[in-house]
Formats: C-alpha cells, sequence, structure tokens
C-alpha cells in the first residue's frame, strides 16, 4: 500500500474535482468526473449502484483516481488500486459530500454506495 | 465513428485540460493530464515515446480522454476510441500546443508522438 503525502492527501480532501477511470467489459477504459475525499487511508467516493461505473466495479475492480488543484491544473495525484463498493451509511455519506461542496444535502440518496480506494501505487505531478 | 457537436469539440479547442486514460500491461487503468485540442475528427494530443502510455498504446491502441471547462468543471467531455501514433512533424506540433497553452514554443521537442483519437463514442455531461 502506499501512503499519500500530507500536501497529495490534501487535494482529495479540499474541494477539488477527480476522474475517476474504469475497465468495462471488453477490457477498454471509461472516465467520469466525481466529488472527492481521503479518509487518511482511502481515497473515498460516492456514486449509484445502478452507474456504468459500479457495474464496471463488480466485474473488476481495479480503478484509478485522479485529483486536480481547482486553480492549477499542473498539480496533480493519480492513485490505483482496487475498489471496495459499501453500501453501509452510503446515503448520509453522500449528503456528507454534497455539504462539503455545496454546503447543502444531496437531493435524491436512493441506491448510493460508498467507493474506497487504498492506493497501491501513487503518481504525484508537481505535488510534494 | 461519433461526431462531437460544436460545443463539445470547443471544450477540446480551448485552453482547457484532458485526462487521457490508457491500459497497462496488467489490463488496469493509467491516467495522467494533457493538453488536448481537435482537428474537426480526432481529439489530439502531443506525448513522447517513452512515456509509459505511449507504451500501453502500443500494446492496446484503446483509449479515454476526458475534457472540462477549466472554468466550470461540471461540464466536461468524455471521448473513447482507439488511438493513431505519429511521429511525422510532432516536434513542430508540440511547439504549436504549447504556443496554444503558454504562448511559447516548447523546451523540448525529442522524441515527440502525435496521439489522435477519432471518438467512437462521445459521453457529455453538462454540454448540448
Amino acid at each position: 500500500m502506499a501512503k499519500l503525502s500530507e500536501n497529495q492527501a490534501k487535494l482529495f480532501t479540499d474541494t477539488n474535482f477527480a476522474v475517476v477511470s474504469t475497465i468495462r467489459d471488453d477490457g477498454g477504459p471509461q472516465s467520469t468526473v466525481v466529488w472527492v475525499d481521503y479518509d487518511g487511508e482511502s481515497v473515498v467516493f460516492n456514486t449509484t449502484t445502478v452507474r456504468a461505473k459500479t457495474q464496471h466495479l463488480t466485474e473488476d475492480p481495479r480503478i484509478s483516481v485522479l485529483v486536480w488543484d481547482a486553480d492549477d491544473p499542473y498539480r496533480y495525484v493519480e492513485i490505483a488500486g482496487e475498489a471496495e463498493l459499501d453500501e453501509k451509511d452510503a446515503a448520509e455519506h453522500m449528503h456528507g459530500m454534497s455539504q462539503k461542496y455545496t454546503g447543502e444535502d444531496w437531493k435524491n440518496v436512493e441506491n448510493r454506495v460508498i467507493v474506497r480506494v487504498r492506493p497501491d501505487r501513487v503518481y504525484a505531478h508537481g505535488v510534494d
């Protein structure tokens, strides 16, 4: 397992956006933008059980999450690892993510799932 | 082949950043940030022959390129397709990309390669 430095972790805990890449059934990549966080051990985001990326992760848990500094996209961190899906308390978690990014609860928390990724590798660009 | 709308194409031709995702030897995803452009048919970026992503693409040309609006990351377009690598005039092309983003020629144009991706599929979020 790879450890994030304080500055690398801060990119995930600040209100930055991230691109999540998963592997489709045909083996090709798919990417989407997500809100993101870091709990000290895992990179964390929240999605729904009906999204394509969630379906991909149940077939192949390998994932890459790349977060960039909203004020300077030359500063970015990519982590890769295996995703763990967790539906427990996922609605409450989604409200928390929404509070972080918008200051308000989320509108619809049906079918939510928390995705946690412990970094197996870390690549940082412009972030010590 | 999928066609980009005018607004989708504009995200690639403006000075926005993109995340490129390729498939590693082990089948997992890798992502990096790149400068990007669109020539009316293909999404285009410039890298070097020694980068990991270039090595990946010679093994498996499948690629995803996600560009977001630097002023509003809720507006983004992901395209996926197969990458074509082209070393011809790649140094000159890199100077052009650097001029687009920085207003100056690039510092080192050794081993450059142009990557072109004709979109097989397009996913747009917040961009008509």
